[in-house]
């Protein structure tokens, strides 16, 4: 770890934020026409016509355009293209009979599926509260904690604690199975505390915090594996595992067989969202004004069985996913695991010190940069082999925008600044 | 079991609820230069000026006078008293700034203590939903809603489950301790469950389905003793048993040591409380249209529990408690164990057809109407020793009112009704 080094991979990451990937966005985001933000793009680029706006994709367009408005970049400009969007949300996606958002529109702002999805609902607070803090509007967080109070009201399991997921538009829970409505899932409660925290950091509620430390302790007690410490990724109400499936709505394109459950159904777990937990919870504690420490066993148990398992030293970047214990079973390459996980080591460098997390850092920086990010364009590719050659080639879609690529920058950068100041 | 001893008892029970119970209320409790009840009665009646007005006296006046007047009593003219009632409750119990209702008044309105209580706020949504079901009065499910509403938001664990049960006046959660912020208990998870019922009655909603389900879920795995099916007063967050303490807001009379801990807090169970939780179960189920046969182990249990070490066979009524596996550590008796007992021991025989239980409500019902009714004024005396000579003699309190007696009596007649053409 040496400053010129640090300092190369800072500039490389700072000029593909700032000259590639934010201009790759906001040259092309804005509805003119129908308001919010267009996301479906093919790998050159392209408006691929696709007529859909998904929960998902608008919020996370928020939550990015915010995000780097917060974090002092687009001189300013970026707060309007905020505001576009919020704008969309609350005037077309919001239910204004039952509350809550839909799922899916058309580009006009008709809508496709109405079901109410708390995947999308988390994005929701977590969007909107990131909007307030990044412009000081009040309407963003005057939604998120309309959302938030909704998901107290109908989503909480009273019984065996943690969310239920899938609710009809009137929020009537789903029915069992494909439908969601007797699964709890790791997606969500992680997705959960991402959003409580930002919602916390915007308004200091005593109750927010409650519920986020309510929350921290679902993923610590409920979801992540007792001795690997290992995110798993479906349960059933009384938090036994549940073999994963794949859900009527989804949000991501998975892969599994055709009736629906996965190879190893009860024995997966993903590098990616292993490592994002990490530094969620890491962020989430500074927020809280907790010592990070506090979980440190966990986060260094997670950190190693990133780097024991999940990092390809062979070829670079991250896997997919393996076994709680060990060993890879899926060694392709997913954009979002590649961006997770950058932050996740830059924060094991900062915690604990140690060598290894800044080789693995620089493992993923340079496979993403070689590989990932497809040059010329701006935007990485979505899924590729192990060995770096695209297989899902769109730039942006429903299930794949810019809220882990040009976070990952903008985390990482930070970091890297701090690793300079702190290491050199 | 035979037809005249079935008519006599409750010719006994009707003519006493009638001509005594109703008009000692009736004539005395409406607050005419101050709007909603007065609940302060001595031995002889007589209003005793002292200067309160407890959420709990307020709500179970107005639940009492609504049940009377749904269940055909007062020719109709209770309606008025019950809508004089929830006006002072809707005008000056509510707080219109953090929502909810105020522990405790004077008794022009003026807040004496502005917590938030759950078990007043069970007490809310039970009369709330009584009142519109007796009136048609939408006021009542309004508000009824409302609180249901704030208890979802602020009041449940997301993490282990259950509610939380003492706020301050803004819904910040007590301290630990007689504070009652970190303790769970039977009390308010079995009113919530009797308060839940009637709100779904009222309403059909799916969500009020679903919550009174889960909370059925809570009492039964959570709460009741696991072999026993004897309902556990206190627990941690986590469900672990807490030993019984004496919290800082109280409703009602209990015999703790001077350092506010009980004699055996660890290992009490009360009669009373096992044997409402059982009828106020079967009740649930009827609303919910569940074959109460699904729970006909627990409740058999539960009676056979309440028969065999609750009932005094050589002096009459119902001890006050004793340990989960059996005997008796309190021998006095309490005039609302008496009338809940009277009610279960009746389901007892509608369930089970069982003569133990009916010798058992016959036992009860002669020691109330032999003992525990203060004859010539028409109200029950509050705690008696085990031979039945009265120790507190009030007959209004803020922690003793009009809901257990009335309730009892209107239960039982019903209870009997069906008791004759079943058994005769």
């Amino acid at each position: 770890m040496n400053k010129n080094e640090i300092i190369a991979l800072k500039d490389e990451a700072s000029n593909h934020l700032t000259n590639e990937l934010l201009p790759f966005w906001t040259t092309r985001m804005k509805d003119e026409k129908n308001g919010g933000y267009i996301t479906h793009f093919d790998k050159d680029g392209k408006d691929t016509g696709e007529d859909e706006k998904s929960l998902i994709a608008q919020t996370r367009c928020l939550y990015t355009i915010s995000s780097a408005h917060r974090a002092g970049y687009g001189n300013g400009e970026y707060a309007e293209l905020a505001k576009h969007g919020i704008n969309f949300l609350i005037d077309k996606m919001w239910d204004n009979e039952h509350g809550g958002f839909y799922w899916m529109l058309d580009r006009k702002g008709n809508v496709k599926i109405d079901q109410k999805i708390i995947y999308g609902h988390s994005f929701a607070i977590y969007s909107l509260s990131e909007y307030t803090l990044a412009t000081g509007d009040q309407r963003g967080v005057e939604y998120a904690e309309k959302v938030f109070d909704l998901i107290q009201k109908y989503c909480v399991d009273t019984m065996y604690g943690g969310y239920w997921e899938m609710f009809q538009r009137d929020w009537t829970l789903n029915g069992p199975g494909s439908a969601g409505g007797d699964r709890k899932t790791l997606d969500v409660h992680m997705h959960l505390m991402e959003a409580y925290t930002t919602l916390y950091e915007c308004t200091g509620k005593e109750l927010h915090r409650r519920k986020l430390l309510e929350d921290i302790d679902i993923l610590n007690i409920r979801i992540n594996h007792p001795k690997y410490k290992t995110g798993i990724p479906q349960f059933f109400k009384n938090w036994t595992i549940a073999p994963q499936i794949k859900f009527d709505i989804i949000w991501g394109w998975d892969r599994f067989s055709e009736e629906g459950e996965k190879g190893n159904a009860t024995d997966n777990t993903c590098y990616g969202h292993n490592a994002e937990f990490a530094w969620l919870l890491i962020h989430a504690l500074k927020i809280l004004k907790i010592d990070p420490s506090t979980y440190s066993k966990t986060f260094k148990i997670i950190f190693d069985h990133t780097i024991n398992n999940g990092i390809d030293y062979e070829l670079g970047g991250v896997y997919v996913e393996g076994p709680h214990s060990g060993g890879v079973s899926d060694k392709e390459k997913e954009f979002w695991q590649q961006a997770e996980v950058l932050i996740g080591m830059l924060d094991g460098v900062l915690l604990f010190g140690d060598e290894k997390y800044w080789e693995a850092y620089k493992n993923v920086h340079r496979f993403v940069f070689d590989k990932v990010i497809n040059k010329g364009v701006g935007e990485w590719y979505a899924l590729l082999t192990r060995k770096g050659e695209p297989i899902w080639t769109h730039m942006g879609h429903s299930w794949k925008i810019n809220y882990h690529t040009v976070r990952s920058m903008i985390q990482s950068i930070e970091r890297l600044e701090v690793v300079l100041k702190k290491f050199d």
